[in-house]
């Protein structure tokens, strides 16, 4: 058995636009950067090599409390000591907390020869989301763990669906300001109308069969969000704009990354991405909120792990 | 170009449990028989060869109506008779209306040497539908003008999506009862809750994918209806026996066919959906009320047209 493992844990999407709470994909970039070590007791040490100031007793950690979690069902006296190293920002929208979960458990499963299935990884990171947001979701942890893109069809029991997509390019830009997802979540309105959700419906099914055929034109059509985003998008300044200026630059379509405030777009090349950047870019650079812009493409595997020695 | 065709329309089934308002599949039978002949002057002339009492005014038969706006879009002085064969009992749920519509459009169709796209047909037939039923609803005339499992990811604008499908087997069973396709509208909750909303698209999500993927487990899991079905089953004695029934005999999973009061059922070979059947009858039996039943599978080309000379 390896006894130390480095540990590369994508960022991820979550919800696709018109997919709240069932969808989500894997970037290649940014990662968080782990080093897993067996320790020869039961427990969890975590150093923190970042200036994020995170909490170090593993049960108020996301990743400590994921790996906890795990370490119930592994019968010997093991234990981890975990070096984190976060690149992806807390509160940035694209599944920072889910990093952590997820690339401490997919680590740790390396460790300790594979023993668990995805399902089970996902399963103990959900506590690590758990002390992030206070809800055990798992919409950015399937795709970090499984890679590409992931259906949740249902959280209880848990069913994970990996869905074949074309190539894909993502420009994602995230404005430095806060939304915590708690208040995101409290602002829907728990009754929607049916005739709403049968237009959401619609584009969900669109979309799915769009990214099954390579269909990039049905992809388009279907990034469509009429329940969520209306609500969502009034928080992230310039969302609006962004949109249509992306869309202008080729973009296929996009939206808020989860609950925000990245936003993210697909595009069928890297030109198209890159230039989707540069209208992103120029318009935010008129709001004088900072932020943050990336390039990216689909992670089809999902958290990378190298085995030291 | 020929001058009469045989026409055979197939009975559709819409909804697909989860898929309420956008999805559908035409079936192999039963079937509705028209005979269609061009006339030299505008207009359509309707000659019933059952005893359903049909309207024989164009403007007032579901056929008729089809078959006007088709021809407001047909310069030339040419007009259509038709005698039709209805098979489909009209309020069955499985299309009976939609396959007068649609079995009319496509056959004029041919005799004007295929200048219309399928959609231009779905659109025509469209006018149909609201003959019978006041609303231009598109899911019963979609499958049987493409044939096949149908999206309708949209209405207005209309898009169509064809969507690929294993080799599925359907049991029906239509208890001799009516119910007003109106009335089963009405009584829809016009608000649903949006965590009922998350699980029905998580399952279309996994219906879409499992049928694409030819997964039959995947199918039958995602063949959960939460919004709608609660509310119409209660419209048709003996629902949910019969659905306890045809699982325990092997079927993937199935519901109401449109707004009812036929129910029908996949399953994955003939032997499980005539041991489907079985159940049903034996079933149906115990409630005095007159039925049908029927054992098919999914009709992959539609309407069926046959020229005469």
């Amino acid at each position: 058995m390896p006894n130390e493992v480095t540990v590369l844990s994508p960022a991820t999407v979550a919800n696709i636009v018109c997919g709240f709470d069932i969808l989500g994909f894997a970037l290649n970039g940014p990662y968080d950067k782990m080093v897993i070590r067996t320790t020869a007791t039961k427990g969890v040490t975590i150093i923190n090599k970042d200036n994020y100031g995170l909490p170090t007793e593993p049960e108020n950690n996301v990743l400590g409390a994921a790996l906890l979690a795990l370490l119930t069902e592994v019968p010997e006296d093991i234990g981890f000591e975990v070096e984190s190293t976060k690149i992806i920002m807390p509160g940035s929208g694209i599944g920072s907390s889910a990093a952590s979960a997820a690339g401490s458990v997919v680590g740790a499963n390396h460790l300790l020869n594979m023993r668990f299935t995805k399902e089970d990884l996902v399963r103990f990171a959900m506590f690590g989301e758990a002390v992030a947001s206070g809800v055990q979701h798992a919409d950015n942890l399937t795709p970090a763990i499984y890679g590409g893109i992931t259906l949740i069809r249902s959280l209880s029991p848990l069913d994970i669906v990996p869905i074949p997509a074309p190539p894909l390019f993502i420009t994602i830009i995230h404005p430095l300001i806060e939304i915590k997802t708690s208040y995101a979540r409290k602002i829907l309105k728990k009754e929607i109308p049916l005739k709403d959700a049968v237009t959401q419906w619609g584009n969900i099914a669109g979309l799915i069969a769009g990214l099954m055929m390579g269909d990039y034109s049905l992809i388009s059509r279907s990034l469509v969000d009429v329940i969520v985003e209306p609500v969502r998008s009034a928080l992230i300044p310039g969302f609006e704009q962004i949109r249509k200026l992306s869309i202008e630059a080729g973009a296929l379509g996009g939206g808020i990354a989860g609950s925000g405030p990245s936003v993210f777009m697909f595009s069928k090349d890297e030109t198209t991405a890159k230039a989707v950047e540069s209208a992103m870019t120029k318009e935010y650079q008129k709001t004088g909120i900072g932020f943050h812009t990336y390039v990216t493409t689909i992670n089809t595997e999902g958290v990378k792990v190298s085995l030291n020695h």
